[in-house]
This record gives C-alpha cells, structure tokens and sequence, in this order.
C-alpha cells in the first residue's frame, strides 16, 4: 500500500501515484458550484469515485445525501475544521447530512468512559460544528451508540452492521486496518453501516447517492464498504461516493496529532495561545538567512502558514496568490507571513469563539 | 478443550473430566420445587455455575431472569425441545424469560435470506414453544436484528454489543469458535450482549441473577460473557450464572443434526413418519440376537428409545425405572421398547401438534 504521511503531503509529492494504485479516478470538470468552494478550488480535494452521481444530483436538484463521522477524542483542530466545510458546503448544496458521533469506534480504540466521550462530542466537536454553520435542523445527528429516538430506525442500522459482518474476511479488514482487534472490527462494521444506512427504506426510502469525503488516508475504508454493500443481496445499496483531500499538514510539518497540542491550532486555542504556537512551531518554508531568501525566495508548498491560509484562512484566492508570489521571489518573509496568518487567526477564533457561544444552546437544545 | 460428542453422552462417559476442565462445578443439594423437573431430577442437568444465586433467587422470592437463545434454522426438533422445557420451567418458577431469536447469527453462519429465517424462526420455533406452555405476555422475546420496539432499549442492548468488543481479544473468541470469521465474531459479541443485556438499567434495572442453561458444549459461550463482563468498568454485572445439560443423542446415536432428518424427531413430524424414524433408526441397547439378550440384558444408556423417554416422553419415574431394569435383565426387548416409544410419541405428537393451531395465532397477535 502506498504510504502517504504528512509530511510528503506538505511536499506535495505522489498523490498521482495514490490515486493510481487505491484506483481513485481524478476530478472531472466541476460545475461553478462546487469551485465556489475553496477546498474543490484549490485542489485541496483532489480525487473522487463514482461522484459524478453527486454532480448530477446538484445538477438536476435530485435528492443525494452526505455522511461523515467524527471521532470525539481530544481537541477539535483545524484538521478536523476541513471535514466540518465539507459538511456544511454540501448541506448548502442541499444534501441530506449523516453525521456521525463514532463513539463506540471511540471507546473500542482510544477512551473507556463513555460519559467522556459523550462531553468532548459535544463541547468540542459538535459546538464547533454549529458555529462553523452546521443547521442541525437538516442534519440527522446521531452517535454510533444510540443511534435514533425511533426503534425502527436504530434497528435498521445495527442490523445492517450485523448483517454486513458476512459479507467480509479478516484479511480485508486488516488490509485496512492492519493489526486487527474485536474492537477495530465491530468499528469497521459500525463505520461500513454509517455510509450505508442512509439508503434504507428506514431512512432515505431507498437507493440514493451519498458522498462521503475522506483524507487520502481513509480510502480503504470507502472500498471496504464499497465491497460489503455490492456483496449483500438483502439491500440494493448504490455505490458509495467519495472525494479525497490532501492532509493539512501540523505545525511543525509532521502529522497534526490531537495527542500532540504543539502541532495544532484547536478552535477553542485563544487568539494568544495561537499566536503562541504559530511563532514557535510553525514549520517555514523560508530559506535559512534573510539574504538567501531574498535571493532564492521560499517555497509556500512547505510552508504551513501559507498552507493555513490556503485551505480556508485567506479566502480570497487573489491574495493568497500575492503571497505565494511574493514569497517565492523572496520579497515575502517567513516571518511576516507568520505575521499574516497570526492576524487572519486572530480574527478568525475571536469570531469563532463568540458564535460558540450561541451554539452552545442550539446543541444543548437539540440533544434533550 | 474436553471434546464432547453426543456419541460420548450416550455411553456417558466424561462429564466429570468436562466439569473440572471447563470449571463448573456439580449441582448443590437442589429444594423440592427444582427436582420436580425431570431434567433436574434424571440428571440430564449434572453441573453449574454460580446456580445458588437462582436456587436462593427462588427460595426467597426474589427477582430473576434467565435467558436463552434459539437459532431458526431447520425444523425444531427434541433436542431443542429441551431448551423450550427449560424456559418454561424457569418461566413457572417467576423468572423473567428474555428469548433471543438468533437470526443475526444463522444470517451470518447459515442462511443469508433474512425473510426464510424469520418464517422458520415463528413457524418451527416460536409456535412449538408456545405450545409447549411458554407464556409470551412473562417473556421478552426478540430478534437480534430488532431488538425492542422501545428505542431505548434497542439502543443500550446494540450499545453493549459494540463495548464488549474492547473487552476481548481474538485469541479468547478464537478458544471459543474455532476458526473465526467477521461473522462469528460479530455474532459472539451479540450473543454475550444477549446473556448481560438484563442487567442493564433499561432493561431489569440493574444488576440480577440470570441463568442462561446450556448444553455442555456451550460452556465457553458462558465463559466469554463472564470473561467480558468482569473486564468492562462501564456497567456492573453480577457473573452469568449457568447449568449444563448432557445432550440428547440423535437417533441413531450420534449427533443429532438439524440437516439430518434421520437423526432427529421434528415436533412437526407426524405421528407415522415419527414411528417409522424410531421404528428404521432409533438406536438399540439390546444384544444381537433375541437369545443374548435374554440372557445378558441391554443397556438403556445407549438405547436411544430409552433415552427419549428418560428425556421426558415418560414423565413417571417409577415407570421410566421399571423400563430400565427391565432392559437390563432382558426381560424387556429393543423392539418392545421401540413400541412403547412409539406409543408415547404418538400420544406426545397428536397433543402437541393440536395445541400448535392455538398457539399459531398467539404468537401472530404477539408479534404484529
């Protein structure tokens, strides 16, 4: 399997190279509606399958639906930010949205206390998500450990992840799991069951597009269920579809960890303490001494301010390119480029922070 | 691991090797209202585990559960018969009786036509017991694919299958199933899902003494849900308390199995067909010849007529012993007690498949 870390994502190496061998096919041309959307724009979301049926969905205004899952464990980082836009801009583009609280996948994996996992759902995760613009009016919200208020509903889809259990072989699930555990398997089966379930007559009615966008990384998962829903005869699942996006790179140019709060900026970080980690750790792109950066210029590809801003930070697409010019020509510096994301940061957690406040109660509200 | 064959029971060798392998421990001194179940008295029941919380359960009329599990496949025959006088047994004492149809599992291990498994489920299965004597209004009785019509129960039971995965690692699942597969595994996790879940607060409001009886080959199914329990932090159980049964021979003295009709009596079979199984198939304790056994008697432990009675189709004892030592001086012959078999199962039959017609709608009203 083609390894992909970070840091060759920061290098911008290969992803050519992935879509080959996970057989991703590349974006077909985008209707405007999706290149209004920076992370379609810039490249960002860089390969797909079968999402041409999203196309034409949004195209002819036929229903189609997207699921996401997110994993309650730690802080919500900027990372976690680009899974939240996608959500939310197809929410805009009228989908449907599945998403997933994967908090058994959470218990079997990271932390044993659901109680836990159930406050960090919600104070980070879910928080976050509604004042990013998150309309839970037209979300179906759930957690993998309680799936709806209605038994027809939670039966149907722990039924598809029992069900789907036959369909599949170890050394599949460890194809994408490696080492495999009952704990990774019964998560993979809930994870399969997530994409799924929206096209049971208990849900959507039946067969429907549904989208769901993943890392580079997390293909394997969109094949496993891909297989387990052409090899079930008791549904008729339509293939899944899928985008991938490049990884956001953490600050320092290595993985972003939630385990590790110096290679992220989370969006409850305050303006201070981002500013903070921003100076410190940021990984550069800028040459060693001044002199030779005025010379040669930097490079924005590894530069993970410039990357900041580039996936969502600067908005505006005539900007950045002023920077990314700017700095491979050497008349912009590391350190006021540093400058500019701390400014752009600054303003957007502030922002961030005061909607967070009025979410609170949305949630609140929304999960009694 | 002790192997067990039903070939070994009918010559009732072992079951004290079994015992100290597995670690049960043999039955206490048992009050009254136990040994007036013949499986209890004629010590087809011949060990336990942690059983003393249901004999005090009973003594001090307080509240309990037993639970059991019944896989619809193939035609409901008397080994499963003794499963069914088992629930009603307990359902007499005052248990609450959780009846689990196991159609997750037979999907995964069998047949994958979820339809076909339900009608078996209620046509072979749940109409016998109800003719039986089981009271479906003191009963849950549920399918593993849609467990409650009360969402909160449907959710905590699918919850508790999905934690108990952190808590066991192949190897243990493994000692258990042999090879294992996705499949069993899911079904391995909803089976101790199954034997716990009345504990949890949504269902018997806490902790309680459940017994799940078990033929002697099931043990490790009860020591997995042990194991498990004990290690999960998240809820407390009180350890699954259990009896072991020796297993009912097939007729021509090795296994019975449901894909062979030769080796078992269906509670559906008509009385002729019955006759003509016993009558061609049911193995004999007797000598070769008419003169041997006249002189050196048969042995009833491997006359598999003489079982079916000892197994309740000759509920007086006194009778069921005349029978017995009778056949071991010769006085009574192989094709008499064929005949008396035959008489007593006709009689069984024509009753049982009578009382069928009024359960059949008993269990139509409850499950619409």
């Amino acid at each position: 399997m083609v390894q992909v870390t970070p840091w060759e994502v920061a290098k911008k190496i290969d992803y050519d190279r992935l879509t080959k061998e996970f057989g991703l096919a590349p974006l077909p041309e985008l209707p405007k509606v999706f290149n209004d959307f920076h992370l379609f724009r810039r490249g960002i979301i860089f390969a797909q399958r079968d999402f041409d049926r999203i196309i034409t969905s949004v195209k002819e205004k036929k229903p189609f639906a997207m699921m996401t899952g997110l994993m309650p464990s730690g802080k919500m980082h900027f990372g976690h930010k680009m899974v939240a836009d996608q959500v939310i801009f197809y929410q805009s583009l009228g989908a449907k949205v599945y998403l997933n609280v994967a908090d058994i996948e959470a218990y079997n994996s990271r932390n044993p206390n659901m109680k836990e996992l159930r406050e960090t759902a919600v104070n980070e995760y879910l928080i976050n998500y509604v004042a990013l613009g998150l309309d839970l009016k037209k979300c179906d919200l759930y957690f993998q450990s309680e799936r709806s208020k209605d038994n027809k509903k939670s039966n149907a889809y722990y039924r598809l992840a029992g069900m789907l259990a036959r369909h599949g072989t170890f050394n599949e699930f460890k194809g994408v799991y490696g080492e495999i555990t009952p704990g990774k398997m019964t998560s993979a089966l809930l994870q399969a069951a997530d994409m799924l379930h929206p096209q049971l007559p208990e849900f959507e009615g039946g067969p429907l597009p549904v989208v769901v966008p993943v890392g580079a990384d997390q293909d394997p998962h969109i094949r496993l269920a891909r297989g387990l829903a052409r090899r079930i005869k008791e549904y008729k699942f339509m293939p899944i579809s899928s985008t991938s996006n490049i990884f956001m790179p953490g600050l320092k140019g290595g993985k972003m960890s939630s385990s590790d709060p110096t290679s992220y900026i989370a969006l409850t970080d305050s303006p201070a303490e981002a500013a903070k980690k921003i100076k410190k750790y940021a990984f550069s792109g800028g040459k060693a001494t001044l002199e030779e950066h005025r010379k040669k210029g930097g490079d924005p590809h590894i530069d993970v301010s410039y990357q900041m801003l580039r996936y969502g930070l600067e908005p505006n697409d005539k900007n950045l390119k002023k920077l990314h010019d700017d700095y491979i020509v050497g008349k912009l510096l590391s350190g006021e480029l540093k400058n500019i994301l701390v400014e752009k940061m600054t303003l957007f957690l502030l922002d961030h922070q005061k909607k967070r406040e009025k979410a609170k109660s949305k949630v609140e509200k929304f999960l009694s």
